[in-house]
């Protein structure tokens, strides 16, 4: 937790917050923090700034917001629904990366049983956006779609910018360094089946590739933000 | 597993060989293999190819080795110890990336208890960097180095080519798309402290930035080779 993040029910007036739960045993356990000790805070969708610890018992910080979070990046990202076991870190790592719209789709080789996932649920998609946004010092959380159905998803989404689709066996390399709004689409372990890279090629979506290493989703994320922006 | 490593061990003859273990209950279970059925296979530090089901019980293939692996990335990376909870995935994720030369250090924001965690063991590090060339189709095992003490080590440690430290407070920007030999160090949950920043600087090394965001070793392992190569 490099930053907590604070909410408008944490706040008793304007500069003065009461931290429960999950965040005072952090800063409890973890921060060890003392009367007076300064420590990193944003509000959600809002600035960022500094907490003085101002009492332990209840905890309050007194806040100062005083600087803008990290640029958002002018990214859209489509993902194959991943497996339960690593939804969260996928989650947690795009937000950490700064990814502020995501949609979860299916695809032929996304199973079934992936959707019946309590980790699916609202509550546990924020508190994943929410540990991503503590890990990288980031206010804006993330909008975060559940799409059931591939075709219906695809035949009505018009993708911003210039839109890419990861796809191992595509001929062109993923572009560098893109300085543009990008729709980036990342298919399920094994990948999109041949329609469905079809399907997304018709909505305007071009294959590319990272190279011959097939890499697990949250590896692909993190490779391919770090390589178009 | 989109690769299945061989190992001397599993040689019949130079055509053949028989799969025991985890290796047969994933062909069994998730490729669900019938006799004739195709699989991409590779040797440990060899050739990759295909290997052709003779038979299910015991498993034995016939292999051909007709292509050379990816290449690999001309990085030596260096980390200080990641939580035992994350090692696995780290050494798994920097393999399936093409990393080929690991050292774990010591710095003084890992806690000593992790030094004695069983993940540290040869034969996990072994099994880790096998599932990442197993996901990235690749048979060039990392050798990976254990290093308890910090200062020794910078001390004697001799970085090939250009020597980078991934360092928040930086205020270079770390480079892009480097055609030539990289060493890259990366710190703790926290990142090296002032003093372990300096040894490195008189190592040679130049500490750069990634931005704004401060990242999980996992999500920044994959965003610095990406964008370095």
């Amino acid at each position: 937790m490099n930053l907590i993040l604070l909410f408008d029910s944490d706040f008793l007036d304007p500069e003065h917050v009461r931290l429960t739960g999950r965040r005072l045993a952090h800063v409890t356990s973890v921060h060890r923090a003392a009367v007076g000790d300064s420590l990193a805070v944003g509000v959600a969708g809002g600035r960022a700034g500094t907490g003085v610890v101002t009492s332990l018992d209840p905890l309050e910080l007194r806040v100062t917001l005083d600087r803008d979070p990290p640029p958002p990046l002018p990214l859209t990202l489509i993902l194959a629904l991943p497996r339960p076991k690593v939804l969260n870190r996928v989650i947690a790592g795009a937000t950490s990366l700064g990814v502020k719209r995501i949609h979860l789709i299916n695809s032929w080789r996304v199973e079934k049983s992936y959707w019946k996932s309590p980790r699916l649920s609202p509550e546990n998609l924020l508190l994943q956006s929410v540990l991503g946004l503590e890990q990288a010092r980031d206010t804006l959380l993330p909008t975060i779609e559940l799409h059931r159905l591939f075709r219906p998803f695809v035949e009505s989404f018009t993708p911003s910018g210039l839109a890419l689709v990861a796809h191992p066996p595509a001929s062109r390399e993923c572009p560098r360094a893109i300085d543009a709004e990008v729709t980036l689409a990342i298919g399920p372990e094994g990948g999109f089946i041949a329609q469905e890279v079809e399907s997304l090629e018709r909505a305007g979506f071009t294959p590319v590739s990272l190279g011959p290493r097939i890499l697990r989703v949250e590896t692909a994320v993190a490779a391919l933000v770090s390589r178009l922006f």
